[in-house]
C-alpha cells in the first residue's frame, strides 16, 4: 500500500483525533487555560506514543510545557531532522463572531472548523500520520532518518521561554535540519514553500521638551516643540525613494537574488485583490521592488503609533511637554537586530535639536530574520548563514520540495512571510538549516474567528511528510557522496 | 486738588468697591453662574451711575450681558473714545490651590487677592476713579472727549457673541479710538504699553489610510502609512531656518520695523529666567529673530497634539488606519486667517501621497492679529490698517503713552502679547485705532489660583486714565490743526 492510499484510508481516524485535540482550549495567553495547555501537551504525548514514537514526553519550561518526541533511524549514522510546531492556540470566544463554539470542532464538507485547526495542531498532527504512512508503504520499522518533534506551548504568546528550552536541550535536539510546519501555501491550487521570514525589533520613542505643557501664545515659536521634534524624526525615517534613511540600517542585508525575484514574480499575484484585502487604495514602498518583495524580502521601518499633547475634542493651544511614538523595524536575513537598534539610537541622537531630550526603549533584543538556503534550486549563491552539514547548500529545501511535488503532483513555488516567529532561534541555536513544509492557507482565518483548515490539504501535508524522510535521506546521501 | 491727590484720598473707597464687585463670582464659563454674571453687570451699572455717568445700562447678548456707559463731552464736536474691558472672570475654586476663598477678596499689604482682581475688574474700575479724578482736578462737568465704556461678560469664554454685539450697536459704539484695558505691563518698575496681539487659527488634521489597522508583518512597507504621511506633513511645516514652510503663509505679514525691534530690545529681558519659566532648556525658533520677537511679532505654526494607532503599553505592530493632529497658527498683523487656512489646506493636499486621504477642519474663521499704530513714536511707516481719524497715525498711542508717563513719571516702553483676544474685532468693526492702557503684571496669576493685583498700580492706572482724556483731546486737536 502506498503512502497516499494509507493516508486516505486513515482519513476518518486522523480527523477524529484532530477534533479530539482541538477540543482542548490550549490558549497560552490565558492564565486560566494553563491546565488546558498542559492537557494538550499530554494528549499529544499519548497520540505520538500510540503512533509508535519510541520516545514522547512533556518538556517543562518556565512557562507552558512543550512536547518532545523521537523516532530514531535504524542506521545510527543517519542524519537527524527536527520538526517544529506548536500545540498552543490563539484566544477564541464565541462572542468574537464565531458561528460555532471554537472548541467544539465541526466538519463542514472538506473543512474542519475550530481554533487551532490550521494554526498549528492540524499541521503538527499530519506528521504522525505521514510517518505512519511511510512505514506502512516501506515496510520498515523506522524512518530512514532520525525524526524528532519539538512542539512548543507558547508560540502564540511570543515564545518567551523557547530559546532557553533549546539551549538547555541542545544535545537531545541536535539535528542536521529543522522542518517548520507552521506557515501557509500560496493557494490550494498553487502549492508553495515558505523560504524565509522577516525578523523584527520594535521600540518606543519618548521625546521630552518643556517641563509642562506651555501656552502656545506665550511660548509658541520660541521653544522647541517635542511633537515637531518627533515628527522630524519620524519623517526622516524614509527617503524619497522609500528606503529607510537611518544610516547603517541596511548593513549586512542579504540582497534577494535575481533568481529568487524571478521565482516570486512567477506567483499569480493579483495586486488589486491584495489592495482590497489591505483596504488601501494604493501600493507604495521602496523604489525598485514589487509589493511582494516589499513585504517579504526588504527591511522596513514602520510607525505603529504616536501620541502627544491634546488629543481630545476642540482646541487646546499648547506646546506639549512630550511626544511619543511606537516604531518597529522588519528585518531580513543578514541584519542584526542589535545593530539596527544601535543605528536607530544614533540616528535619533544625531537628529534631535537642543532643548529636547529623547529616550528610546526597545522591547527586547529583537528577532532575527530566517531563510532557507534555496541556492541549489534557484542557482544563486549559497546563503551566508548556511550551517552546512548533510542538508547544507539548500539540500533540505530541495528534498522537501521534491516531497511536496510528489504529493501535489505539480511544481512547488517559493514564498516568504513578512512576519516573525521563533524560527530564527531554531536555526541559530541548533545550527541547522531551516525548511518550511506547511499546507495552511492565507484564508484559514488563523488568529480570527472561524478558523478552519482544508482537510484534503492536511492529507497532502501528511503525504508530503511521508515522502520527506526518504527524500531527505536521499538528498543527504547525495550530499555526502 | 490734582488728580493724584484725589485718587490717593479715594483709595479706601476704591478698594472697598472693587472688593464688593470681586465678591460676585461672575464665571462666564459656568452655566450655574449665569445669575452671578448678570449681578456683576448690574453692580457695574450701579457703580458707574453713582460715579456720574449719564448713561449706564446692561446690554443683552445671546449669552452673558455686557455693560455700556457713556459720558458725553460738553463739545458735541469732540472726539469719542471707547474703553473696552470685561466683567466676567475665569473659573476659580478653593480646591485648585487658593490660599483664600477666590470670591472673598482680601488685602495683603498693597495687594488685593481674589479672582478677577487683575483680569479684569480692577482694570475696568480704575477708569471710573480716573474720570472722577480728572473732573475733580479740572472742575469741569464733563470729560474733554466723549467717554464710552463697553464691558463684556464673555471674554473668558471666547467672546462668542461679541462681534454680533458690536455690529448691532455700531452707532452707539461709534468712536475715534478704542482703549483696551485688559493686558499687562512689563514690570512694576518698567511701565509699558502693549501695542499688539497675535491672532490665531487652529485646526484638526485627519489622515486616513487603510480601512482597518493592518498587520505590519503582512502589509508594512507596501501600503502608505497614515502616521508617516502625517509626520511628513508636520515635519514639513518648518524649514531648517525655523520659518513656516507653508507656501503663502507669510502673505501680507506686516514686518516689524527696525524702530520697534529697537524698542523691544530695550526691554530688560532675562532669557535664562524666561527659559526657567518655560521649563525649557533651550530657546529656538525662526532664524534672525530674538525670543521676544518670536513670540510677539512673528507668526508661527505649532503642533498642539497628535495621535495615531497603538498608544498603550507594549507592542502592537500595525500599520494604523489613521493619524491625527491638532495644529494652530499664531498670526501677526496683515495676515488673513482665512487665507492662512486656504494655504494650509493647499499645502496638505499637495503633499499627501497616493493612498492616503486627508481632512482639515478649522475650528472657525480664526482671529486676526491687532496692533496699535506706533509710527508717530518710533518713526516707522504708519500701520497699513490705520483707520485714520483724529487719532490715526499713532496719535492715540502717543496720547496714552503721555498719560502713562505723567502718572508713572518715567518712560513707557512697548511690548506686545503673543496670545489672542477679541480686540481685532473692535478695531475692525468699529474702524478705530486701538490703544492698550493697562497695569496688570505677568505675575498677577490671572487664570491661576491666588490671582492678585497691586493696588498702587491700579491707582497709577486710574491716574493714567485721568490724564488720558486730556491727552487724547490735546492730541486730537493737534491732529486736526
Amino acid at each position: 500500500m502506498d503512502a497516499r492510499t494509507y493516508i486516505e484510508r486513515h482519513r476518518g481516524e486522523f480527523v477524529a483525533a484532530l477534533k479530539d485535540w482541538l477540543s482542548i482550549p490550549s490558549v497560552s495567553a490565558d492564565p486560566l487555560r494553563a491546565g488546558d495547555v498542559r492537557r494538550s501537551a499530554e494528549w499529544l504525548v499519548a497520540h505520538l506514543t500510540e503512533a509508535g514514537f519510541p520516545t514522547a514526553e512533556v518538556w517543562e519550561t518556565a512557562g507552558a510545557p512543550a512536547v518532545f518526541a523521537e523516532w530514531p533511524a535504524e542506521d545510527p549514522a543517519a542524519p537527524s531532522v527536527l520538526v517544529y510546531g506548536h500545540h498552543d492556540v490563539q484566544p477564541a470566544d464565541l462572542a468574537d463572531g464565531w458561528h460555532t463554539d471554537p472548541f467544539v470542532p465541526v466538519e463542514q464538507g472538506d473543512r474542519l472548523v475550530g481554533r487551532g485547526a490550521s494554526d498549528d495542531k492540524g499541521q503538527v498532527l499530519f506528521h504522525a500520520l505521514g510517518l505512519r504512512a511511510l512505514l506502512a508503504a516501506s515496510g520498515a520499522a523506522a524512518p530512514p532518518v532520525t525524526v524528532k518533534l519539538l512542539v512548543e506551548g507558547e508560540e502564540e504568546s511570543g515564545s518567551p521561554h523557547f530559546p532557553d528550552l533549546l539551549r538547555r536541550n541542545r544535545d537531545r535536539l541536535a539535528c542536521d535540519a529543522v522542518v517548520v510546519s507552521d506557515t501557509t501555501m500560496w493557494a490550494a491550487d498553487t502549492p508553495s514553500m515558505c523560504v524565509g521570514m522577516r525578523g523584527m525589533t520594535d521600540c518606543q520613542v519618548d521625546v521630552y521638551g518643556p517641563a509642562t505643557d506651555l501656552h502656545s501664545g506665550s511660548f509658541g515659536g520660541a521653544v522647541p516643540n517635542p511633537a515637531r521634534g518627533l515628527a522630524d524624526l519620524l519623517s526622516g525615517l524614509h527617503g524619497a525613494d522609500g528606503r529607510v534613511a537611518v544610516p547603517g540600517f541596511y548593513d549586512g542585508v542579504a540582497e534577494v537574488t535575481p533568481q529568487e525575484r524571478e521565482m516570486i514574480a512567477r506567483l499569480p499575484f493579483d495586486e488589486a485583490a491584495w489592495l482590497r484585502t489591505a483596504g488601501s487604495t494604493a501600493a507604495s514602498g521602496e523604489a525598485g521592488y514589487s509589493t511582494l518583495e516589499r513585504v517579504w524580502v526588504r527591511p522596513t521601518a514602520e510607525i505603529n503609533g504616536m501620541w502627544s499633547g491634546h488629543t481630545g475634542a476642540g482646541s487646546k493651544t499648547i506646546v506639549p511637554r512630550s511626544a511619543h511614538a511606537k516604531v518597529s523595524f522588519r528585518l531580513v536575513p543578514g541584519q542584526d537586530p542589535l545593530h539596527v537598534q544601535e543605528r536607530f539610537r544614533a540616528y535619533v541622537a544625531d537628529r534631535l535639536p537642543a532643548g529636547l531630550r529623547v529616550e528610546v526603549e526597545f522591547a527586547g533584543p529583537g528577532v532575527r530574520a530566517c531563510a532557507s538556503d534555496i541556492s541549489s534550486i534557484v542557482g544563486g549563491p549559497p546563503s551566508a548563514a548556511d550551517p552546512g552539514g548533510p542538508f547544507g547548500g539548500g539540500a533540505a529545501v530541495r528534498a522537501a520540495r521534491a516531497a511536496m511535488q510528489r504529493a501535489f503532483g505539480t511544481e512547488v513555488l517559493f514564498t516568504r512571510e513578512g512576519g516573525s516567529g521563533p524560527e530564527a532561534d531554531l536555526a541559530d541555536i541548533l545550527a541547522a538549516p531551516l525548511v518550511f513544509l506547511a499546507v495552511g492557507l492565507n484564508d484559514d482565518r488563523i488568529h480570527a474567528p472561524n478558523e478552519k483548515v482544508e482537510i484534503p490539504l492536511l492529507l497532502k501535508g501528511a503525504e508530503s511528510a511521508a515522502h520527506l524522510w526518504t527524500e531527505l535521506a536521499a538528498h543527504a546521501a547525495g550530499a555526502r557522496s
